[in-house]
This record gives C-alpha cells, structure tokens and sequence, in this order.
C-alpha cells in the first residue's frame, strides 16, 4: 500500500522528536513560559523579519482559528472568507458556537477575490439596514487554500489594501504555510507574509510537528490578557513546552522549509507520473495536495493500492482524488506509484 | 404625506387597545400565567384546531426567532433557510450568537424549495467528513416571505415531508402572518399551517399589536423547562399581561382576520394604481408588502409625498421600492396615491 | 382580596396609557428613532443633569443586565455582585448563557460592600494564579436592593472609588429606582445617582410602565455600535416608540418621582399597621417593598386575605414575607389591612 | 536547585516517550480512529472492569471539563462544585463562556460534601421562583481534589446517592486519579470509580504524559455526535494518535499505576523530611501534593533552593506552600531537601 492519504499519518519529523527526546527531563515552567518557547519565537520573529511579532503556541488549527477570530472581533462583527474557506465549512460550527457568524463570498480554486470582499463591505456600509446585520470585521484566507492553490504576492496586496481600506483585519490560516514557501510558483516569502497580514499561523500538525501552530500577530496588535483568552478558549496546554520545544526544532536549521521542500519535490515528481498515467489535473495545484479526476469504475482498484482522499463527485461517472505528500513521503514511493497504477 | 413605509409605524389596532385599556387596573400574576394570556392560548388553539397546542406569547421576533432555534437545536446543528431568510440576513447575528450556523440554500422571490433543502441535507450525510461539519437540525422558512410571496399548501407539504425524511423541525416564522391567510391566492389555513409544520409564530407586531409574537408548538414538542428558556433567552416579560391582553383582543371576534383583510384590500387596491399609473412590479406579490421598480430620478418626488422603502438597486438608472399597507391604512390615503404620483 | 404580591401586577399609570392613546394614530419611526423616544431621552438628560448621558429604552430587566454586561466587559471579565443581587441569582443563567461569570461577594439586607469589592480585585492581582481566572470587570449594584434597602451617598461614593481605583464601570441596577428616590431615608438624587456610577437603568416595568427600563451611560461611554448589541442581544424592539412614549409620559410633569411618593407613603404606613397588629420587621426597609416575620401558623390564613409573597423560611416556626406598594396601591387598602389582619 | 514544583513540569515518562518514539513512522488515521487509540480505549475498559465504557482522548483538562459539562447539561442547568473546584476558580471563565454557570457549596480541604449538594438541590426546587433561576444538572467532584485529598468509597456512595436520586450526573475530574489509585489511604479502586459516577476522566498531562486526558463515560451515556461535539469544543487533535498512543502505554504493564505509586512512595517521604525539619502540616494529603505552614521570613531562602509553589497566606506571618512530586521525583532529591533546608 502506497500513502498519500493526507499529510498527518505519520508522528513527527525525526528532528522534532529528538529535541523532545533530548529536553524530556528537563524541568520547565508551564503554559507557554518555558525557554524553549521563548527562543522558538524568537527564531520566528527572525525568520519573518519582523522584531515586534508576537507568538504564541496553539495545539491545533480550529482552536486557533476560533481563538483568533473572537478574540479580534467585536460580539457583533463576522468574518468574510471564502465559501470553501475551512472556517466556512470544516470547523463544525465551532465558529457559530464563539457567536460569528461566516460571511462567505465565492472562489476561484479555493482562492478568495479581494474585489469580492471589498463590494460585500460596501454593500454592507451602504445598505441602510445595516445596522441589523452582521458587521464584517475580518478577511479570513488559508494559503495555501483548502485546494493546494496560492495566492501571488500581488492578490495578497490587493486583499491586505481592503482591510487597510475598511480597518479590518487579514487574518492568514498557514494550516500548510511550509508548502506554500517551498512551492516552485511562489513569489512569496515569509517576511512578506507577516508583513502583509495582521495575524496568521505557521502551521506545525501539518507540516511535521505531532501538533502545534504557531501564531504571529505582527502588527503589535496581540490582544490583552491573551493567556487568559487562549485558556478561556480551550487551548492553553500545561505542557506548553509539548509545543515550544516542537517549533524550536522546526525553526533550527531550516528544517521548517527543508520539509516544505520535500514535500513539493516529492508531489511535483508524483504530478508527473500521474500525468504520464493519463490521469487529468482537476486542477493546477503548486503545493503538496493533488488532485486528480478518475473514472468511478477504476476507483475500487486504486484504493487498493494507493491510501488517498475522494474528494468530490466530478461528473456522473468521474470523481475527484486528493493525493498528499509531506515530509515522511520519499521519492521511491513516488516512483512505486508507476508501477501500481 | 402618504404612509406606505411599513406595517408597523402606528400602536395597536383600537380594539387591542381597548382591551389593554379595559384590564388595566385588575391585578394580575405575571410572566405570562395571568388569565388572558391562558384565554389567548385557548383561543389559538381553537383557531388553529390544533388542541395539544402549546402556545406562549413572546416580545418579538428576534427573540422567538433565537429561542426556537436554540431551544430546539442540538449545540452541533444549524438551521437551513433561504439565503434572503431573515434569519439569515437580518437578526444582526443574534443566531449566531446563540452558536448556531445559519445553513443557506437558494431562493425563488423568498421563497425556499424542498428539493434544495433535501438535497443539502442529502450531501451532508454523504459527506465521509461530516463529522467536520454542522448537523442541519431545522428547515426556517417565513411565510409570507421577506418577498412578500407565499408558500401553496403543495409547497409547504412538500417542504414538512423533508422534514418528516430527516427527521428534523420545521419552523415557521409567521412575523406577517395576518397577510398571508388574508390573501387571495393562498390555499393554506390556519389549521393547514399548524399541521404542516412542528412550530410557528403567530405575528403581533406587524399585524396590529403594540409587540408581542404568539408561539405556537404544534406536536407536543414544546421543549422542557420553557419558561426558564424564554428568561435565560431574555424574553420573559414580567408582566405578561402586556403580550396576552393584545393577542386575547386579536383572536376576539376574527380581529385578526380582519387586520389581515383590510390590508390586503388596500394592497391590491394600491397595486392596481401604481400599475395604472406606469410602475412595474418587481415581482407580482398576493400580500401587504408590493414591490415596484421606479426609475431612481424619480425618487426623490416621489419620497416627498410617500413614505416608502428602498429595498435595492435595479439596474444602473432603476430601484426597488416597497410600499406596504397594515390595518391602520385607509382606502382614501391608497386612492391619493392616485393624486399625488 | 387586599393586592401587596408586588409592583407590577396592575397594567400601566393612567397618565402613561393615555400617552399610549393619544399617539396611538401617528406613523413613526421604528427601532427607537421616534420623536418620543428622543424626547423621553432629554427629558432623562434634564433629570439627571447629565447632558452628555446616552439612554436607550429596553423592554426588560434581564435583556438591560445582560446587556450591559456582555456589552461593556471583555470576554475574560466577569461582573462582581452581592450573593443576593439579581444577577447572581434571578436571571435563571442569562449572564452566564453571555459568557460570563458573577463573582460574588457577602452582602448585609441585599448591600454590597466596598471593602469587600476592593478586596476581592486586589486578591485577584495578588494571585499569581489570575491569569487562570476571570477578570474582575464591573461592579454590578442594584438600588434599592433586592430587599428593599439603599445606599447611602457615602456608600454609593465609596464603591465607586473602588471601580475608579480599578478602573472598570459601576452598573447600577435601578428596576425599582422611583422608590429609591422617592424614600424618605435617602440622600441620593437621581443627579447624584448619575454622577457616581457609569451606567445605570431607571426601571419603569416596577415603576408604572407596561414594560421598560431606560439605560442611562452617563460618562460618554455607550458602547459602539449599540443598536446592533441590542439587536443581537434580543432588545430591540420594532415599535420602540412602546417605551419611548410611556418614559416621555413618565418624566413629564414628574410622574416618575409622584409614581414613587405614592408607593413610599403607602408603605409606611402599611409598615407602621403591620407594627401595630405585631409583625416584626425582618429588616427596616425604606423603600415599597416591606418585609414581616410571620408564624408559621398564621400563613394560610393571611394568604386567604392578602395577596403577598413569601421570600424565605426564618426559622422552624417562621416565614419571612413580602408585602408590597406601588402606584396603584390605594391607601384605602392598606388601612384596610388594620381589619383584615 | 530541588525540583517539587508541580507534577508536569518533564515531559513524558520514558516508557510513554518510546511508544511516540517506536510508532512514529506508521501512517495512521487521524481523529482517534487510529489502532492506538483503540487499543488504548479497550486496556482502559479492562481496567475499569467496564466493558460498556466509552473512552475519548482529549488533550487537556479545561478541554475536557468544559466538553464534558456543555454537551451534558442542557442550556439551563449548572454544575454544583465545591468553592474551591477547578471548574469554580481557575478555568478562567471557560464554563461561562460556554453558557453554564458553577454553583458553589462549601468545601473540607478541597472535598464537596453529598449534604450540602443535596440540600441545594432540595432549596431548588422548594423555592417559588426556581424557574427563574439555573437548574442544577450535575456535581462535579476532582479526586484528588485541588489540596490533594481524597473522597473514601463512603463519601462517593453518598455522593453519587444524591445524583441519583435527582437524576442528574456525576463527574469526577481525575487530572492526578494516578496518585488517588496509589494512595495508601484510599479505598477506592479504579472500577469503584467507574462504577460510582456517570462520567469522568484520567489524567494523563499531571501523570506522566505529554499531554492527554482519558475522558470515560461508564453508562452508556456518551452524547450523540460527540466527535463533532468534541470538535466544536475545540479538543480535536487532528493527530489523535499523539493521545492515543500516550495512553496505550500508561495503560501497558501497569505503567498507570506505578507513575501513582512512584510519586506516592516520595511524597510520603517528603513529608516525613519536613515534619523532621519542623515544618506544621497545612492538611495531611494522602497524595502527591503536599502543604505545608511556612514562616514569611523564610520563604526566600526556601524559595533559592527549592523550587515550589505558594498557595495562599495562612496568618500575617505565615504562608502555606505546595510541595509536589510526580513520575520523575527521584528518592535522592526527597533525601537531598533534608540538606538543604
């Protein structure tokens, strides 16, 4: 059996858990305190280019989505994403539950239209009823996005130039942040991120940590008494060095982009031999995930090979597939993929 | 000035009043266990031929629109409505904020259809990752819609037996209900529509009461310890008398009935006019509100002698107008509107 | 049958009703925005002599706790109140259901005391531990209690230089402000009442209204956006000219302070007969609420002639009741008591 | 420096960490449907002597109290702990922010006693008004408790008496339950907890793990859809092997129960030590907790040598301080505090 399931079937990258292994007996504070912690945010606000971000160590991404999102909103302010953005869809309801609600616009291959947000706030404002509505108070994008795709520095200019427009702000999901900086079809960088968002995540669970995200509010803009809120929302571990001593290691010899890399090669590799296959790209994707339209008749065989994900019916007798690489993947099971399929 | 804005700028309709008026000095229990709100119930049940009715008297329809949906949903499920539902647009995320997702599917002028709701819910169980996502727990539809259109009982059956498949409540919000069972071109009743549906509201506010929204369970499902639900959902009035007086009076003497006749009266009346006068209908409405489309250089004369709506823009040179009749609006300020236009 | 149960079994003053009617027929604006309204709220302003006060009408007790509450703390603070105060106790979860905690302290006859709100905020930050708690954000107090009593000026002034100290708002909670007010035992005026907290309600739902209570921010400090919190909070309502009519009616021509003069007179009075016939007062109450302890014994009987509540057991032998006045309270009855009792 | 600050301030014991280790590299499902987690569930139903339990992994203890009280409490119901609970004091206001609200009784160092709730269930429902106020749906107990002592099976039955007879749950919060089970002053066996209470949880991150708690319900009670109930309560690990696995090596070869009895086995000695060296008891803690009445003077010197924690002032010129040990307390530095103190 082939693996290309999703990108967190296997614990931690070998470099992570020995920099568990190697500071387990050590004794540390609690709660996000510890110097491991510390000196993993400190590698991070060096690898961002941004002296003032503050960070702080979340287990997992829909507490930190819901964490950021009502922290930074008014009770009474909703965040505008993507109708396949991951807070829309895939969060159950854990966003309604902190009292926001999803305002959604349409996509293009999981990306969101700067042009899209700016018209709904504008309607917004201009409808005179608006105060019987929900305000929005956030832009909301994942990159990469729920379909592998990314945006280009210059889209992510135009969104972060309406919520400078309307005072709001850009908050980046980085679920899968390492595989947008390694992409071969990138122009952005990481500083370039932090500098063209308000807050966003470094995602860990994804991108070879056992769990954790780091999140960056770069514009000094963290809210008060922020521990009290993380614990408040359910994601305040006592153990916070479990997340510290995972992302001091990520952030130490480039290892964070190293597994980027990887991953990409390795899914760039299997793009091709798909293609030699005769398998169609349901779409383009320049990052780790995939996907691939397949006959529903020769479905049956291929999971029997190949551990992957169905994502969609295609047509009446096509579906869609998700084949996911990541740091635990190497190149002969790739390679193997040719001979199965 | 001509008063076509909406249908709740006047008080009570006198014979409301008169009651109010009349019990003013009896002393009277409170929080709705006073002798006329137990008479109103009786009444309703009566009107609705539905004797296991379980009927309470409610402020508004924000608050009965969040308390049947809290109180009624599990934590993880959501209320499917028309994408124009007020619920989903205009409760200025009151929904929300009681932890719910408003699950949005397509409309025809308001109106919800049974096969986008099944369909919706059919593709949620379908979904391996549903588990992910929010339980649809409710069908809301308005009636008559925000469109001022009505359902047929074909409709509405069709819309309950979805329900019936999954399982799941249908709530009716009845905010303009006076309007819709005064129509000529329906063909549900008041007993038809306590049939067809798990819970509803009877509409006070905008059908020639002070305030006030009667409740009505239909199926013996009216959830535990109700009274505390109305108080934790900030509904519960101390006197609720104030609630009970009026409904008491609306379903004395078929007032109700009447309420809704006399606006649709007027409202054709007005509909023939303005067709008379040149205005087209933006869509062909059997209730109190009617929509025209107005070529927007003529709106400021136009506002200058009546008091209307702006709903939308039309196009580039047209708007949507509303003008809507209540009890309160006489048939010689609808032929003035001849006069004046 | 003699009526003491409480102060809001009877519908509305007269002069209020007949406000109610004379403006019955005219259109007007909805949501609060109603000449009443604006004119009600001056009127408050001129009172209070507080020409920057910002005052709103709500239709409730619980919806105005909650309200404030949840609009003018964070989501890390919670609101400190005597064990006994409404919202620790009556409000069946509502301040709870809006995220937030009551951090009580001891009380004496219903007062909190400044001493013990100081302390338990300067515990707070001496515990090393707060960040893993809730924030202490507002001192909530209810005037007169919930057992009649009042502050004195130097009381009133020495919990507010404690929430000055602190620097977080003092809420007052005035549902039966008209007795306070109108006691011959106070030394607070409505103007003091204004000056020495930040927001405060004046209670007409006890005081003399159908329904509504006029929240009053007195130091520029409404929260933005107010009219979408009330909305999502389930307070507003579509004829806001409900409350805004009947709080012009009650600060015309000093309704509200004439309300409370006949409320208080009648209590006294009613106090000194119950002295007579050998009551004992369980606690000397200023104010329209009077309470008695009474055997056990007697309770069937007294309850066959007079309408009052019972509040609590004493002892074995004895019970603690209620007896109260208000506006409607006739001295006819309560020398009527002097026969029956 | 002597480390006895807390009991989670290493990472994981060796045997845990070497199951992370030796599992690393197999891809496995996510959301705890993984081998581990399974295998984990089934070793704890076997100790439990529980065969119909169900076991959910949830990485940490706010989590899990605040899951386990929304998903089993309907809206309007609290939770009664004693004053001093973890659910009362130190979540920072997670349980209100998830609607519910804690209803305090007394507490004898840290242990709620069946009495008091009792009775405040009986006040509930004897009181007039109790529809006005929050109903109480379930105890909550930790055991240890937060002054590490514990409940005798007596003290359980009588509890858990109450809970039947009002038909309400029993939660035991067993964040430390390894040092309740290793007590030699304890009666209660791990199937009489399971058998005495309706749902509770075994702390994994406070005994020996890097993270995790096992939350267990014994009754065939676990609420519907608790996946998703989990994950709108943010404590879904997307890699839930990382609890899973933790687990299936506290629960192989007694390792549960000897990380109990190491801890124990140094406690007791430690206790000794320091009533040698003439330091007065606090309380005499049959756990791994240990308190003792320290002179003001003479915390700093402590403090530069040992690393603990302060609790709480005992008199003006005394302090009460925590001595904690855990799986990786060794006998060496228990024998080193008689040096250096």
């Amino acid at each position: 059996m082939l693996h290309f399931l999703n990108d967190y079937q296997e614990g931690a990258h070998p470099e992570v858990l020995k920099k568990l292994i190697d500071t387990n007996f050590e004794p540390l504070p609690g709660y996000g305190e510890d110097k491991y912690s510390l000196s993993a945010a400190e590698k991070i606000r060096d690898a961002c280019e941004c002296p003032e971000a503050e960070v702080r160590f979340i287990a997992g991404g829909t507490q930190t989505n819901v964490l950021v999102i009502d922290s930074m909103l008014k009770s009474y302010e909703g965040v505008i994403a993507a109708e396949t953005g991951h807070v829309s869809v895939h969060e159950a309801g854990a966003v309604e539950a902190s009292g926001h609600k999803v305002l959604t616009v349409p996509h293009t291959e999981g990306k969101l239209h700067a042009a899209d947000a700016d018209r709904l706030i504008a309607d917004f404002y201009n409808d005179e009823n608006h105060e019987h509505m929900v305000f929005p108070g956030m832009i909301y994008i994942s990159h990469p996005t729920e379909y592998g795709t990314l945006y280009t520095k210059a889209e992510l200019e135009e969104i972060y130039s309406v919520c400078r427009k309307w005072d709001i702000p850009l908050y980046i999901d980085g679920a899968r942040l390492a595989y947008a900086l390694a992409s071969r079809d990138t122009d952005l960088t990481l500083p370039d991120i932090a500098r063209l968002c308000d807050v966003f995540y470094i995602g860990g669970t994804k991108c070879g940590a056992l769990c954790g995200e780091a999140l960056v509010f770069t514009k000094n803009n963290m809210p008060e008494h922020f521990t009290t809120l993380i614990k408040s929302h359910l994601a305040l571990g006592a153990k916070g060095r479990l997340t510290g001593v995972q992302f001091d290691a990520l952030f130490t010899d480039d290892l964070y982009f190293r597994i980027g890399r990887r991953a990409i090669d390795t899914a760039m590799r299997m793009k091709e031999i798909m293609k030699e296959k005769g398998f169609r790209l349901y779409l383009d994707s320049p990052t780790n995930q995939q996907f691939f339209i397949i006959e529903n008749s020769k479905v049956p065989e291929l999971y029997s090979k190949v551990a992957c994900g169905f994502m969609d019916k295609y047509d009446d007798e096509h579906s869609i597939i998700r084949l996911c690489t990541s740091w635990a993947t190497d190149m002969r099971s790739v390679e193997a993929l040719r001979d199965v399929i």
